[in-house]
């Protein structure tokens, strides 16, 4: 009983549907317009058997294995919410059965093949993927990359310095619940003021933070790179160059961990080839898509990562002009790492690859 | 018995001895060369009576009032560790008498009259005071000047760009309490996930932030000036300029507030007239008064606010070139805000004039 539909509708298949970034995916799935036949969950061994509600059916879990494939097939989507090991081990599977395989991890992200993804920036380079497998980006570019975009549009990015206030729950589960541990052995104590006194409070088992996180803040986040950038420092600027097709632009990057559940935070000083005007400017992120402006200071409204976690949108307030620079704009940016930085940004890509066979 | 001086030693006065900066400046006159001759503790009427040690013994905190300043004159220094309204009014009760005053508060920073010091990068600074009066930097400016500074010497500072980690306790007592107040809240609950949680948590007494600092990072700090800017964003922006001597210098800066108690950290991307190498800058620094280098990313070594409270340096590390301009670096910095950024500062200050007569 439906005419228009050239195709039966597609079947979707969530592998790491039981991590902290698949069961918002979940939830997220639940408040979107429905456009899946099936949808299958997938997980590790461990986690198979459970039953999770996926758009109010119960739903019971299947191991990743070869036969968790089975009857998938061309027009279907395998959204990929593991590890980057895992990512490379099983998208190949998956595409080899036909399916487009939406991968969130950092396994294909420097992929020339692999076109990396948001859509209110570049939805049309989901169209073109050569090894049938489509990378959202990295959860603090996701953060900044709708607002730069629309900037970018309009007056043409010629620098970017970005510096992060990372939450835990990037390390998943385990760094929100490795937070929570360090802060009930701090809260309400004395502590923070003598040098060592946080670090001989929390212990040696700092989760997997590279210090302790709780009173303090960790400028390293990733894996060490050449001169002493990190893996996700470079992720940063590799990913904002590609998503906004600018090779060589200049990207300046540092990414402190802060001691924040969920939401990660940035400030960003942009400048571009044309002059800004802070006003026209704020009209731009007023009409970009995926970006909200709260911005009132004289009210006391700018965004917080508490206040952004839960939410789909990119959250931008501060916005200044250079003083010094007429070609320069700086503000502050918040956003759910674990939705638009990781499981909404997916169901989105996920969304568009459905739409074509509509 | 001291036939080498000419003059006996001055008698040093605190004003304000009794709040959190002043309590760490007794700390540091007991581990500091004693240059001094009486010690007199001068804080609000509320807090007079009290007794408190300085040099072991045992000194009762006066009342500000004319009466405090009786018998001090020329060579004696009054060092102001109070909110600026109170600095404004009694500095001159103190100059009139022809003692010198140190000012750690905002009262006069911005005049021309009034040298603004950092002693490791413009002591010479504090010898021209027609005034009468030195001041202290803002504590963010102070935690990276010293760093700046000496690459400044030899590199030629052409812009910078900073965002601020900023701790509790830049509010002194009242701020360190709310934290531990908000954090004993939330410690150990699954909050911080959903929007508002941890407002409601919190409640409207968010202490003297803006918003709730636990489980938060708070893009704002100071008053609100004009087009968005913050005070203290323009107070870094000022400072800098003047300290270094570059008053044209360009200077990005967004100021955050982080839930941490002591301990500002900062990221610096700085640019400069000729080009840089990462490991002769790291020698510069290695070498630089008041600041240490902890910088091995591969053995998990760099600066963390955790570690830097309690402690007199500027604590640098993340040193890296430039991706993109062989005249740029990155570094992060932490250091006491209430040592370097207040107290130890102005120690530092009234030894170099103490110095001046003897």
């Amino acid at each position: 009983m439906s005419p228009h539909r050239s195709a039966p509708a597609p079947a979707l298949a969530v592998v790491g549907a039981t991590g902290a970034v698949g069961s918002i995916l979940l939830q997220i799935l639940s408040q979107r317009a429905d456009v899946w036949g099936g949808i299958r969950l997938i997980a590790s061994p461990r986690s198979a058997g459970r039953v999770l509600a996926v758009r109010g059916e119960e739903t019971e879990v299947l191991a990743l294995t070869e036969d968790a494939f089975e009857g998938l097939g061309a027009g279907d989507v395998v959204l990929f919410l593991t590890p980057a090991e895992v990512s490379a081990r099983w998208a190949p599977v998956a595409t080899a059965r036909g399916a487009v395989v939406v991968d969130q991890s950092a396994a294909f992200r420097e992929d020339p093949e692999v076109p990396l993804v948001v859509p209110e920036v570049n939805a049309a380079a989901v169209r073109s993927r050569p090894r049938g497998i489509v990378a959202g980006p990295d959860c603090v570019t996701a953060a900044m990359i709708a607002a730069l975009g629309a900037l970018h549009a309009e007056y043409g990015l010629a620098e970017l310095a970005v510096s992060s206030y990372q939450a835990a729950s990037r390390s998943g589960r385990a760094g929100a619940e490795a937070l929570r541990r360090q802060l009930s052995l701090v809260a309400g104590t004395p502590l923070g003021e003598q040098p060592g006194d946080v670090r001989r409070a929390v212990g040696e088992d700092t989760g997997p933070f590279a210090a302790p996180l709780a009173l303090n803040v960790v400028p390293w986040s990733g894996e060490l790179r050449a001169d002493g950038w990190s893996s996700h420092e470079l992720a940063v600027r590799a990913e904002t160059r590609r998503i906004l097709g600018l090779e060589a632009l200049p990207v300046s990057v540092t990414c402190v961990q802060v001691p924040v559940v969920t939401g990660h935070s940035l400030t960003v000083r942009a400048r571009f080839e044309r002059e800004v005007a802070a006003a026209h400017a704020r009209e731009i992120l007023e009409a970009a898509p995926g970006v909200v402006l709260v911005d009132d200071p004289a009210a006391g409204e700018w965004p917080t990562p508490a206040d952004a976690a839960g939410t789909d949108p990119a959250w931008v307030g501060r916005l200044r002009g250079s003083l010094d620079d007429a070609r320069a704009l700086e503000f502050f940016v918040c956003a759910d790492n674990l939705r638009k930085g990781a499981a909404l940004n997916a169901a989105q890509i996920s969304e568009l690859i459905a739409g074509e066979s509509a």
